[in-house]
This record gives structure tokens, sequence and C-alpha cells, in this order.
């Protein structure tokens, strides 16, 4: 079966994880070409992942003819002009998270793939983990009624390369690093067609001399009456914390993507090696993830992508999805900086969504708030006089 | 070994809990008489708990010859009246949470106890959880460092008596049923002397049809730098959802004291009976918890309590505490309501505190931001020039 | 209220957890005199613990005319002379695990307190904890039906003292050590009437240099037809592991007692100080228990044997089940020596109970072996016709 | 790239999973021609996974002109006709689990693919879990020592197809159905040139009215002293609980495969479908595994088959391997039946292996038996005298 042929740009760790899950399993897309600032770096990339070329020249990576499909793996400040040239070459392009390093940017790049007609892909694996994807079918069936309420949390003790921590270079913190990822999966709960409208947010440098976040959190508030609310910090302690809570009228989901998935090591050391992504210690108890680029959402992610390529389709996740989640930062921004909710400055294309339904069962003419089963077995209920005001409690038989 | 001789004022859910723990294992105090507004409820509870008497008169049980404490149990709009006849009884006076409905009642009952020369403590349960007591010890022997932030959730599907629902008696929805709570557990773990001063917090009714919120979530600022996070919900489905996390520079602590405890059962349905408190399903897979009384802090709190009264000594939690929380609840209603921090108004008593330290390790005549260990098992290091502010990378062996 | 005067008999590990339970909380119970064979360590214990007195002569601390309860916290080798000295003096006598270091001596004990007409109660802590408590009485009222198998796993490092590892002190290895946590464990799922008729047991010395086993397990046969499974391990790494596991007809318990309870804490290191029992370390990921003399089962196991006294009652758990774990262990040895089936020789005075219960549904003339939901919904059902032998599938509309 | 062409034979859950995982993600194999003995069964899988052809007739699906690998998934008593008839087609054969019902027939079809020069790939998926590939490569790796003692465990409420239960067809019951997979986990761990010597097995038929066992337990004992313990049920109630264990001299490893993996979601009902294998509810607290394929092996375990068919390897699971595993399976009915250890008869290939290393630290001219962490810091050390074998304390300062 054919598969693509593939532009790979950097080398740092997140085109590890991209080629690792490209060239593992039994997959059928390879990577062609390489491009590194770094020659050094290139070669050993390429050797690491049997790649037949690498270059130090971003516009022959990118123009390379034969490749299709272009992956844009580089630190923020330079995903303009890559998706550019990229778009320019008539090739699909595939660009890492953030987007932009802000709305302005991400609108840019969103512009080019569409003038340019190319296929554009915002490669964001977390919206892709299996655990997600299947909650978000789940959610999607009615299983936990009308969503309410949706947390993502994503924390690790502070990121892995120098410019990573330069807010000049990447537009921002722990928001423009970790947020992102978080504010697309709320996308994902409370519906992609359900638009945020104001943010209130709070970020604060606690522990690193830098001058930009290393902790925040922020409430989206969405056309239904959903919250999102997004917690990031490069402070924390243990490892890499990435858990998903999602709310709704009938129902509630807790996803662990990383520090507990039932695979639990004690060593009092001595076998060293690596544990996973953000891990802290190499002796004492141990938290390992079974496959990381399947549970982080990387296979899920670049299958969605080269199918929709095949099949002429939009991904999942889309360049449009990256400028939305741009804006939101944006608006986070200002928030923090104002203190007080900001408007979400977004061109919309995702249609309304109604109000969360709320339609409370009725016994006796009366508002029932609450239904409890008491120790005897008993059904106690909370009963409102809609005139009046006032509350009663009714005990009746169980059901 | 002589004990207490209790009034206990109130038969409701909270009174069963309290004369539960008083009256459980080798307890030495005991309630003496109990006071009910209803006759008929009053009997009951006199007989569930073998208390010599009962009483429709609230003076009478408070100032009743033989006892010489009396325990506050009733709905929150009949604090202030109890306290203050106790307080002229001139008997120890326990009080259940939230002391006031507003800071400026429970002020009213501080005062009262201060006047009085009497006993007043305040009783905040999860303040004393065995999980939260030994991690208070934790936190202040320094295990984890300066706190950073620490986030306390309580949600579950609403409370199980009516009154709770009406704002008129309590004073609000959620936030003074179950934030009080959060809000001392966060004053714990970063200290009683690190005053509080702003709040952020948002309150929503997302499904019920009260007029109150159903949901809210507040960030306290307090003046080391560190936050307090707390969220709280009438509407989480799936039984009730105790948690507390705290974050430090140098570690993490993470308690779940209701459904995830060590305790898991599955039931295909017939056994019946109590599951546990706010439990939803008595089939399928359940989580009870060992011992609720003990593992919810009743246990430890009136140990505390009785103690501290025999050593002529304050307890934990005292009627201040209960005033300092009331303050911050009452600016979280102002926040809320201008969508942006508002400032804590209290009588502040508890001196001052440092901001959270934060001494960098340094490398080379650098800041070192981060030290992570590689795959490979080498250190890298991520160092900051701060004449520059530029970042870079640096390789080094492992430790 | 009037609470009991107890001799201590020991100053080791237990007699720490043993008065640190009595002298906790509000309890109305007091050691009055304790007894140890260096004057140094009770004179040190009397301090730690607030006792009034201490000696060097067992008859003296047992006999000392204010106590009315001795219990016996020694080593396994000097409980029979100690219980031999209390049932002389008419004493309630309160015996730890366990009783005997066999079957014969565990006897003698029993006849002791029998014949002198005395109270004994055996200090079965793990019988307590609040989780077993709550979940034998689901058992009981029949949540997961009827019990097929009951596991309960009980390893650690290695016990704290010298004289656990020397077998002709204790009795054995760590079958004696923790099986006989275990063996009463699954008593009190199955049924105290539940008489054990056989056990097949392995035993091994897997890595310390000891004479006895470091490793066991053990299947034990009830007359119902459940088989109770333990695991016992002095050489387990990474703390104590203290698990249940109840498998029934209807349903499932999983208890976890020690390392995962909903308490965790990850520490750079710093804080020092005491974790858990067992900890091996003092740095990472940590799990703490929240109050450890109330999780393992003291506070319980000594409610019910100072009610027991006072209600002129038996305890749950007496010396006759002392000597039926010591009956059941002796059967262990030989079947692990034999490496085949052992019949458990005891002096049975419990009863009868009927084989477990398998009324299978019928559908359409056949035995439903099993129904199980498909991914569409539906129900398959696998029938057997019972004349010839043959399965057959059969889906049908969901229920 | 290019893939491999299928021959599937078998349309049942197990070829379900099978398809679903090679036809999934980006996979360049695809299937080719199902083979079904209902040709309704095999028209539904065809348009069920877009398979070009279907047939009815064994021999014709097996010597398909365009396939050059035959997958193996039918009932256990059709192995071996399949696999006869594949090696003398000369084609690549991977046949699911059991190999055989039996050792004599997995030997014939070890025999078979051998001497016919054919790839003979054996489908255990369960030791190729993700979880499972990580924690054999950390023992490996040394993180836990020498392993002394493995436990998997693999119980749900009974298979889905009839034939399952039909020893007949089968060879057995649930030691066919799932000790088969966790033997084979046991060998992974304490390696593969471990020679397992001897078992105890004990059945049981607690529940269902079938001759064969519902219930079972065996310890195998390898060469090197570890022992492989596995416990495996059709009577579990609450969903399908696969659990494995590893004690090493230095660590511990737990995995949790199935009911525990950080995926937890509530329902109080409506969303309805399919949430994992075996799972016994749609309502209530519900626990879903991400990609079961994935976290069951299967796509790992593909993976390996082709690229070693490529490679021109050897698979890790290799016919050999299924043949050992039928050999400690007909030892364990052996034992059962006999009530005590039974030899385990293989003509064995995997050379030997050392006894499990046990070098214990020594001070001041005695064993050290264990070293402990006091409550106050230091250390407490267990000291054995080698010549009279006496035992003693020796508190040190803390390392």
């Amino acid at each position: 079966m054919d598969g693509h042929a593939i532009s790979m740009l950097g080398t740092g760790l997140i085109s590890d994880f991209y080629t690792n899950t490209l060239h593992g399993q039994r997959g059928r897309d390879r990577v062609r070409v390489v491009y590194s600032r770094s020659d050094a770096r290139g070669q050993a990339f390429r050797e690491r992942w049997d790649i037949p070329e690498s270059t130090t020249e971003l516009a022959a990576a990118i123009e390379h003819p034969e490749t299709d499909v272009v992956v844009v793996a580089l630190p923020n400040f330079l995903h303009e002009e890559a998706v550019g040239l990229a778009a320019r070459a008539g090739k699909a392009v595939l660009c890492t998270k953030p987007l932009g390093r802000t709305a302005e940017e991400a609108r840019r790049m969103l512009d080019m793939v569409e003038s340019a007609g190319v296929f554009g892909g915002y490669l964001e694996d977390l919206c892709y983990t299996p655990k997600t994807l299947k909650a978000v079918k789940a959610v999607q069936d009615g299983a936990i009624g009308d969503v309410t309420w949706v947390r993502s949390r994503e924390t690790h003790p502070g990121p892995h390369s120098a410019w990573f921590w330069d807010g000049r270079l990447t537009g921002g913190g722990a928001i423009i690093d970790l947020g992102c990822h978080c504010i697309e999966i709320v996308r994902n709960f409370v519906g992609k067609g359900n638009r945020p409208v104001e943010v209130l947010c709070h970020t604060d440098t606690l522990v690193h001399p830098i001058a930009d976040e290393d902790n925040a959190i922020a409430l989206i508030k969405f056309e239904s009456g959903a919250i999102g609310q997004f917690e990031v910090s490069w402070t924390f302690r243990g490892g890499m914390d990435l858990r998903d809570e999602v709310a709704g009228t009938h129902g509630t989901i807790w996803m662990n993507h990383f520090l507990r998935t039932g695979f639990e090591m004690f060593t009092a050391g001595g076998g060293g090696g690596y544990v996973a992504e953000k891990a802290e210690t190499s002796a004492g108890w141990l938290f390992p993830v079974g496959d990381e680029v399947s549970e982080l959402g990387y296979v899920d992610m670049f299958s969605d992508m080269f199918r929709a390529i095949d099949e002429g389709r939009a991904p999942q996740e889309t360049f449009y999805d990256g400028y939305v989640v741009n804006a939101v930062m944006d608006a986070c921004y200002r928030s923090a900086k104002a203190g007080a909710w900001a408007p979400i400055e977004v061109d919309w294309r995702g249609g309304t969504t109604e109000r969360i339904a709320a339609t409370p069962e009725r016994f006796d003419g009366q508002v029932v708030i609450k239904r409890e089963i008491l120790p005897d077995g008993r059904h106690k209920l909370i009963l409102k006089d809609e005139a009046s005001g006032d509350f009663s409690d009714r005990v009746v038989a169980g059901a």
C-alpha cells in the first residue's frame, strides 16, 4: 500500500517522537529528508531513524522533489516561515503546536494554506490520545449528558530545551507551551461548534527566574454555558501530570494519561535508563507509561492526518483549530493582565450551540432538586416550590 | 478518666456524624441532652444514640445543669443565637461549619465567646482528616519545600437537606456549603500565619433551578505568593469527590479522601444498604470508605477540641479561623459579582509571612533553570544568562 | 466513664502500636504498668507513653493489684507463660498474634483461659481494619453472593526485630509472622462457621540466608467449597503490601490497606522522618497511610475487646480463633513438606456450612452458562444442553 | 512500502481483534481472504473489514495464490489441520493461543512448520502489551535485580463463545483459555532460557455447571529457583482483570492491563454502547481501556511477527514457545489430579540458568538480614551470626 514521503523539519525531542511514531509498528509512511540548522544533529537524526537524507537548507527540505508532506517540528518562531514555504511548494503541511505565537501569526498561517489550497493539519497530539478519542465519542453518544465543566491539566518541572523558556521565541510561558493542549482538549469535549466567548485567567511566576509565567489557570466560558478550565505549570514536582476531567449533567469522565496508568515499578536503583518523558527520578517508585507515542496520541494523530489527506477531507485538528487556540491564549494573556474576564476575539466559523439542558424532574407539583438514597434504603427528595422559593424534604419509599 | 458532658443542638445528618464519633470506639465524652425543633426527631435521636434526654427548648438544652460543652449542629441561620446562649451560659461552644453566613455574623460570634471568656472551637472536620494532619506535618517539616499552590476540591450531587439549598438560610450556595472546608484546608497548608490577601472567583448556576451557585472556583492569593485554589460543585455525578493537592518547590502531595481510598466493590446488586455519604448507586462498581468518621476527620477533630479544653489551650481550629473563612467567602462573592480580583477584608491577627523562597542553582556563572535526565543517562541543563536574558542548553555527564 | 487498667507486657514495636492506640484520641482505658526484660527499655516506654510504673518482673506486672486486663505483646515463645500467669491471676488476657508457635501450644493457652474462666481475646488487628469490617458486613448482607475465593496478601521486606527471624523462638518464618493474619482474614470472609478442611502450601527461602521460609503461598479448602489463598513474603521491595480480595458469585471486593490508599507524596528529599511501617525510602514517590493505628485495625480491635469484656460477651477474635489459625499453619508446614494437600487437624466447634450455591439461570430448556453484552447492545447467551453436554451460542435482543 | 497479504482463518471475536489491528492506523499489511465455516459470517466479516474475498473452503483460503501469510484464528481443535495445510503450502503461519490442546498436539504442529521450513509465529498477544514489553526490558536491564516470583492473573466472567466451554474441543477449561497467556508472560519475565521444572496446581469448578475447571491456580518452579504463579478464573465479577506482578531481589513491578488504567467513567445511563471486552455493566462507574488492540498487545505482536518474517529471524513468540506452554499446562492438569507437584515434560532447547543470586551484605563479621529506617532516622540492622544461628538487633546512625 502506498504511503507518504515526508520532509521532517527539526531534530528536537518532538521530531524524535514524530519519527518514532511514523517509522514505528507497520507504518507505510516514511521520512524522506530531515532538516536541521546543525549538520551534525541532522546527520545523527538521519542515522537514528534510518532516513535517506538530511540538509541544513530549510527550503531544500521543504521542496524536496520526492516528498508530498511537510512536518513542521521547529521552535514556534520558525513556524510561519516554514508553513509559507510549504504552502508555496503546494505540499500538505502538518504543523506542531502551538500553531503561532499569537492569533495574528496563526491567522496568517491559516490564510497561507487556504489561499494555496494545500492541506493544513494541526499536530495537537493530546486530542488524539486513545482515551481522549474514546471519551469524546462517549460524550457525543450522550453517556454523561450535557457537558458542564471540563478540566484539563498539564504540568511538569519545565521544558527540556532552552528556547522554550524564552518568551521572545515562543510567545509566552507555560500557557503557550502547555495551555494550547488543554484548550483544544476542552474544545473537543464541549464541541468544536461551541463558541469560546470569554476567559478569566491568572498567570504567575512562582519559582523560576524567568520573565514569563511558570504557572497559570484559566476559565473559558463557552456559548452553551459550559466552562473549560485549564491548569498548567512548569514547577510541578514528580514527573509529568496529564489529567483531563469532564463533568456532565449525567456523568463524569476522569482520564490520567501519564503518571497513573496502571504501571508501577519500585527499584532500589541500578537498572538505569529512561523511564518516561519528564521523569524526575530513576529509583524508588516509578510510573512508566506503556507505549508513549500511542498513549500520548501521536499514533492516532498521524493516522488521522494521512487518512484525511488520502480521503480529501479535513483532519480532526486543522489550522483553523490552531488559530482558535491562539485566539483563546491571546485572551488569556489579556485577562491575566487586566485581572478580569476578557473577550475572545476570533473569526468564528463554528455556528451556534444551545444552552446546557436543564429540565428538572417534577414530583407532586414541585421541582425535584435532588434524589438521595438514605442509609435505610428509602429515597429522600429535596423539593422546591417555585412560587415561594421555599425548599422542603420529602422521604419516600425506595425506587 | 473523666470526660465531657455535651449538649447536642440539632438532629440532622451532621449531628448523627458527631454523636457517632463521640459515642464510638472507647470515647469518654457523652451527649447528655439533645435539642431538636421537633419532639419526634429529638426522641428518635435520643434512642438512636442512647442519650438520657431530649428537649425542644434551645435554651434548656444549652443551659442543662450537667453539661459543660455545647455542640452547635444547627442550620447556618441558627448559629448566632445558639452561640450567644452558650457564651452567656459560660460553656465551651463548638460550632459546625461555616461559622456564620457572612464575616460580619461570624465576627459577632467570635466577639461573643471572647468577651464571655469561653472556649470557642470551629468544627472544621476536613482539616482534621488523618491524611491532612500527616500531610500538614510533612509540609511543616519541609518535605515539599515552600508551598506554591494548594488545590482543594469538594464536589457531590448536592446536599441532603432542604434548607441547604435556600441561600436566605445559609448565606449562599456551594461556596458556603463546601468552599468553607476548602478555604481552611488551604490555610493549613500555606500556614495559618500566611495572610489571604485577595481572591478571584467565578460562580455559576449550571444545572439546578436555584438562585445560588451550584458550581464555583476561586483563587486565593496569600502574602507569601502562594495560591490557594478551591473548586466546589453541587452537580458532580458519581458520589462525593474530596481531593486535595499541594504543590511545593521540592515536592507534591495528593490526597483522595473519599472515592478512591483503596476500597473497591463490584456487586451485581442484591446486597442493598448504605455505601457511603452521597453515593449514587448501590450496584456496579462502588467505592466505600473504611471508617467515615475517622477518614473525614471527626475523630481527630473532637479529640483536639476536648484536649484543648482540658489543657486550657486553643484548638487547631478556632472561631477566629471560622471568621477568616467567612471573610474569604465574602470576598469570593464580591469577586464573582465583579468578575475581577477582590481584596479580603479581615481583622488580621496572623503576623507576616515571607515570599516563597527561590534561590536557583548556578552553573558556570549562569542560572540553572532546569536539570533533566536524558534517555541516555546524561543530564541536560537549561541555563539562563542573566545579562542577556538568553537561554541555552548544556548537556553534562550524569550526577 | 470507667475504663480498664492494663498491664502491658513488652516494649517492642507492637507495644508502641497498642499503647499509641489505647492512649490515643479520647480513650478511657490506660496502661497502668509495663513489663520489659530490660529496665532501661521499660523506663523509656513508661516515659514515652506517660505510664505510672514499669517493672522487670513478669509476674509483678501481671498481678499488679490495680489492673484488670493483661495485654501480651511479647515474642511468640513467651506467650504461654504470660497467658498462664494471667489466667491464674483471674484477669482478662489479650494476646498478640500468633497465639502459639503450634496448635498444641495454642490449645494449651485456650485451655488455660477456659478453665480459669477468664476472658481471652486474640489481638488479630487486620481482621478489624475499618475496610475489613465494612467488607465483611457487606458479604454477610449478600452484596457479592456466595464467597468463592478469598485472597489475602501480606508482604514486606522482612520483620524489624531479630527474634522474628529465629524460627526456634517464633515457630516458623513468614507464615508464622504474616500468614496468621491472612488465615483469620480469610475465615472472616468465608464465615467463622465454615470449617477449614485441608491445605496445599508451598514455602521457599529465596533471598535471605535463614533456615525458615521467606516466601509462602497456601490454599485453604473450606467446607463450603470456598478457597482461601494467602501469600506472604519477607522479600517484597517497595514497602508493605497489604491487600485482600474477595470473589463471590455476584460480586468482588478489593481492599488495599497500605501502599495505595489515596495518599501520595513526591519529595525531592529533605523532609526526613517517618513515612510508614516498613517504608523503604524517604524520597521520590512515597505512599503514607493516614492514621496507621486506625487503618491497621488497632482502634476497632481494642474497642471490641473492651466492649466485649464490659458486656460479658465473646469478642470477634477469640483464643479459639487463634488456635484454629495455628492449626491451619501447622497443616501448611506439613503440606509444604509433603508437597501435597494436608488435612487440618482441629477440634472443630463451628458447626457446618452448605456448599456454594449454584442455581444457574435457564433459557429455553437449557442452562445459561453466561450472558454477555455485545458491542451492538444485543445479549449473547451461552447455553448448555445437559443431555448431550453440547454448548451453543444464542444472540437475543438486549434486556 | 510492501506489506503482507494474509489469509485470515476464522471470523470470531479474535479475528475481529486481529483484523482491526492489521487494518488499523497506517498498517501496510492486509487481509486478502477470510475463511469461515459459514458463508454468511464470512460475507459479513468481509464487508466489515473491507476484505476482497471470503470462502468456506479452508484449503482454498490457505492456498490462495496472492497471500503469503496464514493467520489461524480458529477454535483450538482446528489448529492442527490448518497449520498442516499452511506448512504444506509453504506459507508463514501465525497461530492463535493456545497452540495445541496438549503438548503432543503442539509438538506435531511445531514439527510441521520446522520440517516444512516455514515461519511459525505464536500469537500470544499479552506478552506484547506495551507495558509488558517495557517491563521485560527493565527486568533484563537489571532494574529489579533477580526475579524471584512472577504473578500473572487473568480472570473474567467466562468466555464469549460456546465452543470455549467444551473441553472436548479446547483441551480443558480456564487454564487452556487463560492460563496459556499467564504461563508465557511468566516465562518472559523469568527468562525464556529458564527451564520450567515442575508445577503445583489446583483446579476447581466452583460456579458454572461444566465439566472443566472454572478456576485454577498454579505454581511453576523454574531452574533459577524463581516461582511463576498464575491465577485464572471464569467466575470473576466486574469485568476482565488482567494483572501481572513481578517481584525481584531489588524491586517490584505491578501492571494492570485492563480495569484500572487511568480511565474512569461514571454514567447515570443512557449513552449505551460498547465499553470494553468482558465489561459487565453499561451504567455506574465504568473502566474503559484507551485503545484495546494496542493495550492488549495486538499491535506490537503483529509488528514483531511481520518484521521477523521480513528480517528472516524468529519472532519473540514462536511455535516452540507455544509448545512449552502446552507442556506446562499438561503438567498442571496432572498436578491438579494428583494434588501434588508434577514434573514438566518438555524437549528443552533453552540452555541453563543460574540460581537466584544471594550475596548478603555483611556488617561486623555477621550477615545483614535486613536494614530498616526507624522513625527517628537511625538504621536498625538485623544481624545473623552464622556459627550459632542466633539473630540480633543493632541500631546504627542513619546512612
